[in-house]
């Protein structure tokens, strides 16, 4: 773990999908389509994030529908989700450009070796309790949740709260979702 | 937790669907919709409350046609069921007016943020074992058991046992269901 | 826990679904079905019983189509699943009286409320680790593995060992499924 | 557990699927088919046995098209997938002859009794750490994975870091999958 996490920069949050914001379990429908479990704090953690203005994005190599579906009703843009993504850095680097962040400014949850070249890239590289040993060794920080069961919350939360704005007004979430 | 509970004056259970009846999984269906787990043991508990006369009330955030199916198979009536609530409170006092309840007498379970001002304004706020620390800290009472796998009937159970109606009538239940 | 459980003596098992061939979650779909897992070692613990000559029923309050696919698939005939079942003694009896089976010969697991009038009648009443207090309670033998997830083959497993009928012939098996 | 196990000489890696490649978990859906959660890092697992060279099979007792899309996205070809096995030592052999391995160049991964000969037929029988007891005891190695989280994957790379070729090329990566 990196000696100093410097929470107070970050301005956006992005996310792997399988084992990050699921447990990695993939059910095969009979349709071929390949459907997902997603945790509903991990989903009220990125409305909380949303609200105050924090950017969200996904980069995944997974592809489907379902992902765009679930994610869009948890606060991000459909511009912004990378499905497919066989370069992460490259598709990290293009978010930052279209939105104007520094890399720095920018954490990644990711949990297995396509994701360790993006953790170490990003400006706070986080996986989850579960991850693969490789990325344990790799990232900033390994929140003490497993994938799809609270690790999204918990490092939005982490940020949020060393920035003071872990705060939430249901009348303002009332209007905007 | 409060220092005393008021079990005795409960007439009626309220309840939230992510991270309460489910253990806040979602499963996004090729179809665009969000399919959620629900455990038979907790719908049992919410039968035993309807058949002895206590009023069942949901009110979740969350919307979809399957919640509706679900809980009226386990003894909530359709005009009891608050889907998409954004201002829970209001939902809330409406159920109670509508029923004749003080909101005193009616025993409200949630998981996360948005559910805090409503288990504070409730008669006997509850929340599962692995509820958000934000609702630990704000709950009447914390269930040992974690959302899907049983807060819902440990809570029921607690307040008819402490009232004495926690008694099954097979041949009630196979005129009733 | 009787004190002399008498294994020798089974001839049929019989089995509740949810919570005992199943963890308890019911998985709500689109269509309006409600759909259920269950677990690969329990369904060849079945057909292990089967292959031996021993009788399987299913007695449950739930109903769907796609339990009597699934325990089909594990050697259950379709004329002994009582589903939708409100008074599971007289079910069991109907499937004693229709078998030939002394009341006294046949297994039944359940976990819930409206399981223990069969499991105090039946020849040996087993529940699975997570069934409710009162079961665990009223049951002859408490497995150590919780539903769907093993209790139903540990059942199955225990009175064949005892009847020195646990033996797998991998040519019949290739012959009967 | 065998005194010396002889990693260096695996050539393909073979895999049952329930217990193995799933947590042993079968959702029935309402059209009669029977549905399995895949884990994603097994899934990458055997992407890295792919892209190093390695065969991989399937030979299972179970049947359904979901299985071989499932697998095919993790790199198995569709004619070394044999489902509906009944007889399982027959169509390994039947792999190794078409692909010209030595049974010894191949492992597999069973966790029920019908997997027992194979895997002490194979050149490296392996099971996970929730098989049935009586495969326990057969096994070369035992994982402290589960089936469906992780076996499949520590299996994989426990061979391929013997013989040096757990490396992750994300170019490689990005060109094959």
């Amino acid at each position: 773990m990196k000696e100093k996490m410097n929470l107070e920069k970050i301005k956006a949050f992005s996310f792997d999908v399988d084992g990050v914001l699921t447990g990695g379990g993939i059910l095969c429908n009979s349709n071929g389509d390949f459907l997902r479990y997603f945790d509903a704090k991990d989903g009220f953690g990125m409305r909380m994030a949303s609200m105050h203005g924090y950017g969200l994005a996904i980069i995944t190599g997974g592809w489907s529908e379902t992902i765009t579906t679930r994610v869009k009703a948890s606060g991000v843009k459909e511009e912004d989700i990378y499905l497919k993504s066989r370069n992460k850095v490259k598709d990290f680097i293009d978010y930052c450009n279209r939105h104007g962040y520094s890399p720095d400014e920018v954490m990644y949850i990711g949990d297995d070796l396509p994701d360790i070249p993006l953790v170490k890239y990003c400006g706070l590289g986080v996986c989850p309790s579960d991850a693969v040993p490789e990325m344990r060794e790799a990232a900033d920080f390994v929140s003490e949740f497993p994938g799809g069961k609270g690790c999204v919350r918990d490092a939005i939360r982490m940020v949020m709260q060393a920035q003071g704005t872990w705060t939430f007004d249901a009348e303002e979430y009332e209007n905007k979702f």
